[in-house]
């Protein structure tokens, strides 16, 4: 039971921090959007306008209010900033016109926010520079959002089995290292801002635009995969910017502590984690047998093939969605362990969304325990991760997850094939927003886009994206009616 | 570790006990095949001659061998059974001629003893009478071994939760009731009897002829499907018909100690049980929303379109698999739904196949839990089963399943994928084996066969049946080296 009434002065006093927030980050764009001179401007500074008003309004209105934030505030404001962040941040597109349905400009920011991809536009270079930018950016603060969340929130709210990685990383937790949030989470937005500006430097060094590469830098460090082209990466037609790309979003698909080591060249402490070795794996695995079939049953020589492989499945796994190849045209067994991998997701800890790498191989390892269960009924066989033994709770809270997952996937699927969809793309649908990817298959491959999905489904897509951008539980216990007593 | 090296010895006793006892049943066959006086005479005697030749000798060889049967013996003579029966009971279908294929044969015995009902067959009215009453009597026994193995054997193996069983139903379980596996077996084995004869019986009344009568009995009882047309039930067009076998694949697909309880009219105890009650529950929801889409989508009136909506979703939640409509014709939103019951498969202790009833509901009640868990970090909060506590070992080797489950069809769909099966009709082999349903989906729904399915397919698949039939670890277990040591 929790012990006190929900604090609603500190949920509004927070949100309307964060507000003020958006509203500098909609000021920066309104920079960009005057120096492209469109017709976007002020339909960026009206929206910077609003959400600066609710922040300061709601913070005047609590000036005095309890500061302490319990655990239950916590899931509250964790799933609202979210959707509010969409409701705002969805103005300046419905405002200057670039996306008339304010449906559709809700999906295209919710997509934004959750480092989906997931995109409704079908025409990518009609809009202003100022919009691509902030669609980029809103992908940019949500991925520095996940990280924060991931690696210093969640842990502390138990969801998911998510409480192990600060307990099993190896070396210094970011807790320990630095114990209070604020600190860690200034530490964590240090290293993405330095990654993301390493990545424009050498997008730029491959004959980007400014423009272009620091967009791109954008969404692939939030592995959110918006794109600047409607042709997506595909339309540089460069192997040098393919395989940077690809470079960063393993990168971003890593746990962000671990990232830290890489920075410091502590390498072997990047490759003695456990979850890291079964990623970089995983990514070899899937990518070697696609080259393998891409070599032989496509038109596209050695390199090409294992070009267009290692980055469809690192885009895929980490969950970013960039696309130099459509996969859809590949012979259905490639396509469908394109599929596979989208389960798998990023590393925890990442900005990848997806099931987790974590929770993937700990399912399997249990399974292969399961069976030692049986054949020495009287022994304790303990499963381990990093050398350390999982607890029981913790691996019930896994495998629950892991079930629940699917279960959410297969109820998806069933409402958006109620909504119209044909099988292949109602499944497409939602393994592409509730893991966070962007692309799925069928009818809303790398080459499609969701402009055509009903009304219903495209709310409905949103919350998929919501749910699984947090965790599926952070979300869903808001419905729990024990949750308000 | 096992305290013994594995008895061989008692391996082949046992073996060829049973081997005797396939070969009485394919005299029984004789005895059919006579009274039609058709071209499979020869081949059934013959086989019959080669199972007691096998089974006679084994016999003899192994005359003072200790008889002890450890846990190890269990799971050896466990999956050997169902594959030496197929390779002798395929036997009679190449050697007739009927079948010429011996891996078609192969895939026809085995899905006949795993009770899955998926034919090779596309024109089964020109296969001789004697054939076919084997066709249908391999079902009927693969159904009475599977009762005697999930109320006896497994449980002592511990096999995924099937512990739990015979733990939680209320009042005495079959052990008590009769302390001796044998004595539960012949009291088991007399119910699945008195209920086939019945079912025969009121086939008769609705004028069916007494061959197909005893044949569509044996096949609901052991909710295999095989039936003696190629249309399957919708041949005889008739509603009595239509709804007596509903009536008995239910029963089927109930838990057999409770069918045993229903004989003795204590309704009050069958209504108890909460397996039960969810199962009943889930027949109804899914029948009551199909009927909604056929009756608002299809020509039928409401009756038709009720009747056709509970006869495919009994027929698929309990795995049986008889037809009277093609699912497949349906809006995709009707037919997701069938697809989705087909991974919830029978009760525990039924002839059906599947995850089965029980877990299916653990796994749900589980993920609510996870919820208060996560609310009330300190509580303790079990999981309940018929109002008992169950053990969170059991909810960890449940979850454990059914991951894995799911994991195997995926694998499962990639290599049918690989084979050259488009993506729907993968999937559709794949759970119509795993689940032994019969009918899948795409290209092998109801109306369509397993023909053309390379050989490759059919080997593999035939190997689905079998892991699905025995609950994955049965099987798996063998292949574990530490299993051998």
């Amino acid at each position: 039971m929790f012990k006190n009434n929900i604090n609603f002065k500190v949920l509004v006093r927070v949100l309307g921090s964060l507000f003020l927030l958006e509203s500098i980050f909609l000021l920066i764009t309104y920079a960009v959007a005057l120096i492209y001179d469109e017709y976007d401007q002020n339909a960026i500074l009206i929206s910077a306008g609003i959400s600066g008003i609710i922040g300061a309004v709601s913070r005047l209105l609590t000036r005095n209010s309890n500061t302490e934030i319990g655990k239950r505030e916590g899931y509250i404001i964790v799933s609202l900033v979210w959707v509010f962040f969409s409701i705002v941040g969805a103005l300046p597109f419905t405002l200057s016109g670039a996306i008339p349905s304010y449906t559709d400009a809700f999906f295209e920011t919710m997509s934004g926010f959750t480092t989906t991809g997931a995109s409704i536009l079908n025409d990518i270079e009609a809009i202003p520079h100022g919009l691509l930018f902030w669609r980029s950016l809103i992908q940019w603060l949500g991925g520095m959002g996940i990280i924060v969340l991931s690696l210093a929130i969640l842990p502390m709210l138990g969801i998911g089995g998510m409480q192990l990685f600060t307990a099993e990383v190896p070396g210094p937790t970011p807790d320990k290292l630095h114990p209070r949030i604020k600190q860690t989470a200034k530490r964590l937005w240090l290293i993405y801002l330095l990654f993301t500006i390493a990545e424009t430097i050498l997008l730029l060094f491959g004959d980007m635009s400014l423009f272009d590469a620091v967009n791109h830098a954008f969404t692939t460090m939030a592995t959110g995969g918006y794109s600047t082209k409607q042709d997506s990466v595909a339309y540089f037609n460069s192997a040098y910017i393919d395989y940077v790309i690809t470079l960063f979003m393993i990168i971003a698909g890593t746990n962000f502590t671990l990232a830290y080591f890489g920075l410091k060249l502590k390498f072997r402490k990047v490759f003695k984690n456990e979850e890291f070795r079964y990623y970089i794996g995983f990514i070899l695995f899937f990518s070697l047998i696609i080259t393998g079939i891409l070599y032989f049953t496509g038109t596209g020589g050695l390199e090409k093939s294992f070009r267009d492989s290692i980055f469809q499945v690192v885009s895929i796994i980490t969950t970013t969605g960039f696309a130099t190849a459509d996969y859809m045209q590949w012979v259905p067994f490639a396509w469908l362990l394109i599929f596979v991998i989208m389960f798998f997701g990023g590393s925890a800890g990442s900005t990848g969304g997806g099931i987790k790498v974590m929770r993937i191989v700990l399912a399997i390892k249990n399974g292969y325990t399961e069976f030692k269960r049986l054949i020495h009924p009287n022994a304790i066989v303990p499963v381990r991760f990093n050398g350390q033994i999982v607890s029981p709770n913790v691996i019930t809270g896994i495998l629950a997850f892991v079930v629940f997952y699917i279960f959410i996937f297969i109820t998806g699927t069933i409402i958006m094939s109620a909504i119209g969809l044909d099988f292949e793309s109602a499944m497409g649908s939602v393994i592409a927003t509730l893991g966070n990817i962007g692309p799925g298959i069928g009818k809303l491959g790398p080459s499609a886009n969701f402009h055509d999905i009903p009304t219903a489904g495209k709310w409905f897509l949103s919350f998929l994206m919501l749910i699984g951008r947090l965790e599926l539980f952070t979300v869903i216990i808001l419905f729990s009616p024990a949750f308000w007593k």
